[in-house]
């Protein structure tokens, strides 16, 4: 199997992290993965905001419970790190950029040896009052919507590979 | 650089494809990568529609044209092969989902030497009459819609890089 089958195909969605933080470094690199994505029209109008702290992580995870009511053990899997993908508001184009970004850095996580899991709920409540406060604090342009988030860290506990559904794939010819 | 940021900034928007198909086996390859992207609540509800025929990957263009207006000369820039990605109607994770598989097609296709361009056109005109009763012909789902589609072949003209922006994260810790 091709080194990239082999990271694609070892992708988990980590849902048990350490609390250590990785080193500045490999975060780094996984933003550089995410900017190397493709974007609609050559845009790029992403922006990605780092949190490389355990408190301002569970802080935030603290207010995205305040606000879709997620229960107390909501806190990005105890992940130190959480990297925010947002994108201008109103752009046609945000969802899938910012998920093609998001792919680009999983794949960057994987291949490190880091656990990653792709969060959707900062994409229903970053307008939410208590939510944007930190956002903003922390980095996330105002004009802009959050697509997703990633959970970043060291993996506590491994996660089995979901199987894939059959008969996914048409061919004409 | 790692191995995988490598293929990641190798990656190009090809605009001139040869007409050759590429073989069978490296576009099956594609599929199963885009197949191993995640998606949001694990659902997968997405399908790969392979059309393997520079005639038929035309027709389709000339159909995108009538719908959409595009001028006599779109034609996915002629390459021989479309893959596209369609997922359920009416489904939250439809864009992220299908956006994040078609990123691991198109690394996948750099890795393999394969020229590729991600397309939006379909999306938008995915249920106009004539361009639906083409799809719907080639396989893609009637309950989908489209998200994007590749189109995929030999390189004719290689494409450079386009920069990308500076100040594109915040780092908070």
């Amino acid at each position: 199997m091709s080194k990239l089958m082999n990271i694609i195909r070892a992708r988990r969605s980590t849902r048990a992290f350490r609390g250590e933080l990785p080193p500045k470094e490999q975060i780094l690199q996984l933003v550089e993965a995410a900017e190397w994505a493709p974007s609609g029209m050559g845009k790029f109008l992403w922006h990605f905001t780092v949190v490389y702290s355990a408190d301002k992580s569970l802080k935030l995870a603290r207010a995205v419970d305040a606000a879709m009511n997620r229960g107390p053990d909501y806190n990005f899997y105890g992940a130190p790190v959480n990297i925010i993908i947002s994108y201008k508001r109103d752009e046609r184009h945000a969802l899938p950029d910012g998920a093609a970004a998001m792919e680009n850095l999983l794949l960057m996580a994987t291949e490190l040896g880091l656990g990653s899991c792709w969060i959707n709920q900062l994409r229903d409540c970053c307008d939410d009052p208590g939510v944007r406060a930190l956002l903003t604090g922390y980095g996330v342009p105002e004009d802009h919507i959050v697509v997703c988030s990633a959970a970043i860290g060291y993996i506590d506990k491994e996660t089995p590979a979901k199987p894939r559904r059959a008969d996914v794939m048409t061919w004409t010819e």
